[in-house]
């Protein structure tokens, strides 16, 4: 591929999450060194306090959430650059009426996903 | 940095096109594997053909613009997702009458930017 709009690329339920969907845009059959992905959280969604062996590189692209990132909370919105550490407890909820779109790019490496606790 | 907007980050001009400008998002100092970086090119502006020694994997955040990778040209817009191979020749033109915005992650590697011919 050299050029795609995000639409021709299929939808993944993040079964993690509460209405949670993901796109995988530039995967690792494709990308030498990084991965892009795009995740929607729809209104009333969020994905519970969890840790990734892998830095996350994110780019909020539509709505607004609470992003707790190790003993922080930010509000969200377009156009704001987020950086999640590799190994830090983080968490997203979807506090807005539209769905939370955001770009989400990690290292092509092993990555396993350790959920911390159900958030309430 | 854990969150920012986009708008506190200080622009670059980039002096190898014709009205382009650029932001470092996330930097060399923060990033452990990849960066990321937004440029805007205003209407009427221009990249000229060069190759990276960089893949480039970007996303379009507004704006249209014709892009030349290898011997194809694709007519890009907002949402579309484009890989630049390392190594390959492109280029840029804004076809718009907005500015054309888009996010451009590359790895953190050494880079030499080799420009192939001036574009009329």
């Amino acid at each position: 591929m050299a050029v795609k709009p995000y639409t021709s690329v299929p939808e993944q339920v993040v079964s993690l999450g509460k209405g949670v969907r993901m796109q995988v845009l530039i995967g690792p059959e494709e990308a030498p060194h990084f991965l892009m992905r795009r995740f929607v959280i729809e209104p009333g969604g969020s994905m519970p306090k969890h840790t990734n062996q892998v830095e996350h590189e994110q780019f909020v692209l539509q709505g607004r959430a609470r992003i707790g990132i190790g003993d922080k909370v930010y509000e969200v919105k377009p156009g704001d650059v987020v950086f999640i550490p590799a190994g830090v407890v983080h968490w997203y909820e979807n506090v807005g009426e539209e769905p939370f779109v955001f770009l989400c790019m990690v290292p092509k490496a092993e990555d396993t996903i350790t959920v911390v606790d159900a958030k309430e």
